[in-house]
């Protein structure tokens, strides 16, 4: 009965409720499921679980899982396994995916080469429809997408493209070299994974193929492959962005000291960062204790000055992530800030003078505003200056743009508003009004 | 010979390069591109050089142009004429495609209604395989997908699917209604376009039914816009966190005081939140006069405290958007960012108390570092707790998460932090020591 249940489901969802269970029911649920299911099932299971079920298979089930894996997960499930693990699996597969996972593993972590798959079906130029169609109902089971067909010469070189959708209008005798996509676009094994998941992205493919440097066909990247990664390479982004260390694990699943220890790093180099605008604010203790009031408005000055910075950032770091900001933008984007900086400043200069006459008519409102006012202007032009040009500064650097979000460039422009107000605020004192 | 060049490349990439040509010389070289190109780089260039070259159009042009066009892609330039460009455009639609459009803007913005097409392949469920390829050869030019086939009955009710790769590799006689996948994960028209989106990412569908209240069907989301949508809930949910309103243009292509506008509410409301921060620190003005120094710590309190937020609502925030999270498991996440807090806090104010006795001296480190150091543990558990609690409480606010990201949480443990320094100095000042 529950077998049934299961054949109506999804494997994600089987997963999903599997990853609910606990482990001793575990093997024994999974058994219940049928053999194809079984495989893609397992594909969506966390590699934890994953463990525990290779450990609790026999040899024979083992066997059937693996073979019915595509290589890319092959791939997924044997870079989480520890190394006793992995010989069980290998021992598993026949030489021609041995291979290939061989070949995907040697590839650098964040390559268009290990996030590949090597089962596409490839056709010669000189073949017919009808063969090509006999070649795909041949090879096509085993095939992640049969949809796109690649065309390779004698030497593996990839020469031409088509697809189902094309075959299927074109006469039977049709000679594929007629038919075939001659420009196509096409990755290399070494370019980045990112780069590769925002083409698809741009345009629309269902798979991309992967070549060598010489041209050669050695693999495609489909689709949903792509969207882990641009989820994967977003979650990277938003993490960075807020003084994270990456974490590839969920949340839930992510021990404590590993959580402390992807935080701390940042939290150390922020604290000691932010200890230099404390150092500035001492050489001002003239000052506010001789007008204690000042001190009063530090937290309302830094925190804008950050959150200004934070806005600009922002949307650089995401513009430059989907290529609609390139650097050689950079002139136009600090003249752009520098202008949206003006407006919001005096816009929250005005807000601001209004409260001090609200709040503080006592207390020579009009010098109160005067200082804060202006050192609001001048912060709020430095921090979105900042914050529009470090993240393609960064980039100019090869560093990652998102390194310069909200959190750095808010302890840089604490320490400059800090500057800034007490500089103004003993200028116009000077004036001994 | 620009034409020859043209049509070697992408339509997404000849978009591009028109978007980077002059007005005058864009018609122009559009008309360059042959018929069905044409169409397709329309779709992928932005909207006002699309208005710009529909009001250079003859209508036998924008005739071609809209004549290719899918419904969804029509739809969505549709959204972005003004009405004068709307009439021609819808003029030059046939009444079944016109009916489609109307019904597809009639859905609220964010729902799968709006992001769907109508242009899907519907088989029957006694067609046999042969049958079901004829008519796919027959319709099969104008849909936005083939790969997977729709099966509905006579009502329109949707009642299973089956994919071009199961039509291959049956024979040709065989009834769809034996091969046809009958537990269909389907959409209904009114939900919310970013749940479809993260089913696409779980799932790796291709396409996925839309259906009605009744399980009719009236349409399909493919992977790509699909894809478009997840990029855009990213966006969103990044700007949010940057404490901006969310802007659907690219960044270089919005007005200066749109950006303004865009920033100004949420940089008042934190500026007005930032003053309660201050008049606090006026409450304690007796004691940084007393001992100016704890001023200059001010900053590094509320930057750590700010930071530690930040990373905690960020990993909560990116955790709901992905599904790896939800609301009941609050418990778990409070009770783990306080045990991360711990071990965070612990370090900071061990490595500030070694600055303290490094820089101070002379000042009474065990003092400073004391007070210090205690305020810093306690700020960090506070701003870790409401870092990972506050986006949970938005979520179940029906509010979204993202807004309970760094700047509001920063603004928040700000003035937590300088009550706790405060109050912790002046206990401590008050056993004499
Ligand atoms: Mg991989
Ligand atoms: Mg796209
Ligand atoms: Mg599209
Ligand atoms: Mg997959
Ligand atoms: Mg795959
Ligand atoms: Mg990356
Ligand atoms: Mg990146
Ligand atoms: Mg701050
Ligand atoms: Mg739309
Ligand atoms: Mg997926
Ligand atoms: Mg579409
Ligand atoms: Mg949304
Ligand atoms: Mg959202």
């Amino acid at each position: 009965r529950i077998r049934v249940l299961f054949t109506a489901m999804e494997p994600a969802d089987i997963a999903e409720l599997l990853g609910e269970i606990d482990e001793q029911r575990l093997p024994i649920l999974f058994r219940i499921l049928p053999k194809e299911l079984a495989a893609e099932t397992f594909v969506e299971m966390d590699s934890d679980e994953q463990e525990l079920l290779i450990n609790a298979f026999s040899e024979r089930e083992l066997h059937d899982v693996v073979e019915e894996l595509f290589v890319d997960d092959a791939v997924d499930i044997i870079e989480e396994m520890p190394a006793n693990v992995v010989k069980r699996i290998l021992r598993h597969t026949d030489s021609e995916m041995r291979n290939s996972i061989n070949e995907i593993l040697r590839y650098p972590k964040d390559s268009a080469g290990s996030i590949m798959t090597t089962e596409y079906v490839s056709l010669k130029k000189d073949m017919t429809v009808s063969e090509a169609f006999d070649r795909i109902r041949r090879t096509g089971v085993d095939k992640e997408t049969i949809y796109t067909c690649y065309v390779t010469d004698t030497d593996r070189k990839l020469i031409g493209l088509v697809t189902v959708k094309e075959l299927l209008l074109s006469p039977y005798n049709t000679v594929i070299n007629t038919i075939m996509e001659k420009n196509i676009i096409s990755v290399e094994t070494l370019d980045d994974k990112e780069e590769v998941a925002n083409m698809f992205d741009k345009y629309d493919f269902m798979s991309l193929p992967v070549v060598d440097k010489e041209n050669r066909l050695v693999g495609i990247v489909t689709f949903d492959d792509a969207i882990d990664v641009i989820q994967e390479e977003n979650t990277e982004d938003i993490q960075k962005m807020g003084a994270l260390q990456p974490i590839e694990e969920t949340y839930l699943k992510t021990p404590v000291w590993r959580h402390a220890k992807n935080r701390i790093v940042w939290l150390l180099l922020l604290m000691l960062s932010a200890t230099i605008t404390g150092s500035i604010i001492e050489n001002y203790e003239a000052a506010f204790t001789a007008l204690p009031i000042l001190v009063a408005f530090i937290p309302m000055l830094m925190d804008t000055g950050g959150n200004c910075g934070a806005q600009s950032s922002t949307m650089i770091i995401r513009g430059l992530a989907l290529d609609e900001i390139t650097p050689k933008d950079i002139m136009k984007i600090m003249f752009k800030e520098i202008r949206i900086a003006v407006v919001v400043g005096l816009i929250l200069a005005a807000v601001n003078t209004l409260r001090i006459y609200i709040m503080y008519s006592g207390q020579d409102p009009l010098f109160l505003s005067a200082v804060t006012g202006l050192s609001l202007i001048a912060t709020v032009v430095i921090a979105k200056m900042l914050g529009g040009v470090l993240p393609i500064l960064a980039k100019l650097c090869k560093l990652d743009p998102a390194l310069m979000a909200s959190p750095l460039i808010t302890t840089i422009v604490d320490t400059c508003s800090v500057i800034i107000f007490f500089n103004i605020a003993l200028w116009i004192m000077s004036w001994g009004i």
